[in-house]
């Protein structure tokens, strides 16, 4: 079965249940989030990850954040209740891009709303506000879903793919992006075989892709890191799936550190490299890779694990979160649109002006 | 102050003092083995481990191992016991080359000794064994040396060294192999920055080398070992120097797993990528890395860490110990002899036919 990373139960006075992502793979477990709050420490302590996921978790939260109101306030004060929501929310992880973007578009929406009907009662909001967040929810299912039909053929039969680090199901709403074509290639009772990096120093790959792997009763196998280089030589990878943190409009694409180095190891080994993200990750305002910031985390995430030093006190770390591979590295780049073979200024922008497949 | 990972402290009555390696890098402590089974269980529990290291502790374990000795006892039990210690200290770690070959060539030089002086006493043979012990430490030492001052002039004023797993000072009774050519070029006050691989599973290059290289005080950083592509990207990275498990008549070398990769990425970027190593890891009788057995190791090293899980339980776990470098991708071998640059079947035997320079 695939794994789902949260879902809205009941109406408007329902709740937000998430896997905490925290206690995988060692305990499954859920989390109900019933307000602004009890959502915002969910996301800050990485309960729920993946750029789209928390996109729409935070939306479900403007739905929470209405509980704040007081009896008897009116449409206005319930504005400037959104409001405060909002900002409040968008702290939680301050570089998430899809998670300003979900607040956003629920809260302009919302906006609208209460200025096309001005005697709309706070109940109607919220339900409008609701009906927006199952929305954002629903278009990320969709996105998942069409991103594994358009990439599923890249999964054949008896072969053995390589992904790095979580793009799956536990980052969205829906199946997730990278897995979405295995996911289709499972349903479709394709026999094949997965290594999940672990990916260091989070270790997503092992504790998040391995479990979610198993559960859909998918053949997986861990590897550190290290070890691709060697599976590759030896014949055993036959395709690399990664997804994106962010594509530029030439196609050059940051991932997460390691996914630059598998793609010269697939290069090497003639092995097919492919991206898998939607299309809301390009970002046509950066021309290549070079100009892409790439995010230096804290030390401490190498130099210690489980509470334990793996490395000397005060010694220098280098602990970048992303790196960026070459459009020239990626055979094609899958979005919910289609496929762009040989990823190029020219290809990709057309690929975003054409109506969506 | 380079890292000294064994001394034989006092004379025949004297203990073999370790570093505790389990234990760093978050402290150090000393272990003293005062009879074979302390020395057996710091073999077999990894507080000493690297091949050079574990043949002279293993040499000095004979001299332990006479303890057994009652007092009474002749010179036939004595050599019955040597035996029986012999067995006794090679089944610590059943695959390390180096234990055998110290263990054999102490036992055989003592037997050589008791039957060339048939009226040898019991101290005497004690003696003889501990300056044969100590005959091994210093041939170590030295070897090491000569690497580091073979290799010194690949670590260039002003650049930047990679290194994998930890070929360094507490491998072996002296300053190290891989490691040896930094501690060299150290030694003439050239400024250079070293970075460590972390390396997965075991972690060897965060716990010990980069303690290592602190200890000396070199510049040292840790990365994870998906980092070193993307730091050889951004032209960071000068030359990689690693050591290695086993070395093939043409060149191809055995070394802990992430080492291929590390030398494709290295063609790629067009760093050179030297192996320093004794000519005693040369196996004539292998004739190309595809004969090179790879030991595979437990999932469980993978599947947690510190005690805790990191991988969903049952999930399958490829972890081989080792991989192979092609031998036209190593710019040089480093060994006590000398450099063999672009090694292959013809300057490899040359090189171990030459008298050592």
């Amino acid at each position: 079965m695939i794994a789902k990373a949260l879902e809205w139960v009941g109406g408007v006075d329902g709740f937000l249940e998430l896997v905490d992502q925290r206690l995988l793979p060692g305990e499954f477990s859920t989390l109900q989030c019933r307000d602004a709050a009890q959502l915002y420490e969910a996301i800050r302590t990485l309960a729920v990850r993946g750029a789209p996921a928390i996109g729409v978790c935070a939306a479900y939260g403007l739905v929470l954040g209405m509980r704040n109101l007081k009896s008897g306030d009116g449409i206005e004060q319930a504005l400037q209740t959104l409001s405060e929501s909002r900002e409040y929310l968008a702290s939680s992880r301050p570089t998430a891009v899809n998670l300003f973007w979900a607040l956003d578009r629920v809260r302009g929406k919302a906006e609208e709303f209460v200025g096309e009907k001005a005697d709309a009662g706070i109940a109607a909001l919220c339900e409008f506000i609701l009906a927006e967040a199952h929305a954002i929810c629903r278009e990320d299912v969709e996105m998942c879903l069409r991103i594994g039909l358009n990439g599923e053929r890249f999964v054949k039969q008896g072969s053995c793919i390589l992904t790095h680090c979580n793009a799956g199901a536990l980052a969205t709403a829906g199946q997730g992006t990278a897995l979405s074509p295995m996911f289709e290639a499972h349903k479709k009772e394709r026999k094949f075989k997965v290594y999940a990096d672990e990916t260091r120093p989070l270790l997503q790959g092992a504790r998040l892709t391995a479990w979610e792997l198993q559960q859909a009763g998918i053949d997986a196998t861990v590897i550190c890191d290290n070890m691709a280089g060697w599976l590759m030589k030896q014949g055993k990878i036959d395709a690399v799936i990664t997804g994106a943190d962010r594509i530029a409009a030439n196609g050059d694409t940051a991932n997460k550190i390691g996914t630059y180095s598998l793609s010269i190891l697939a290069r090497e080994h003639n092995i097919p490299f492919y991206i898998a993200a939607p299309s809301s990750t390009f970002d046509m305002s950066i021309k290549s890779g070079a100009e892409i910031p790439i995010e230096q985390r804290p030390g401490d995430e190498v130099r210690s694990f489980a509470g334990m030093q793996t490395a000397p006190d005060g010694v220098d770390v280098y602990n970048p979160a992303f790196d960026v591979t070459d459009a020239r590295d990626i055979t094609a780049i899958i979005t919910e649109r289609g496929v762009i073979e040989n990823p190029n200024i020219g290809n990709v922008a057309e690929h975003l002006r054409a109506s969506p497949a």
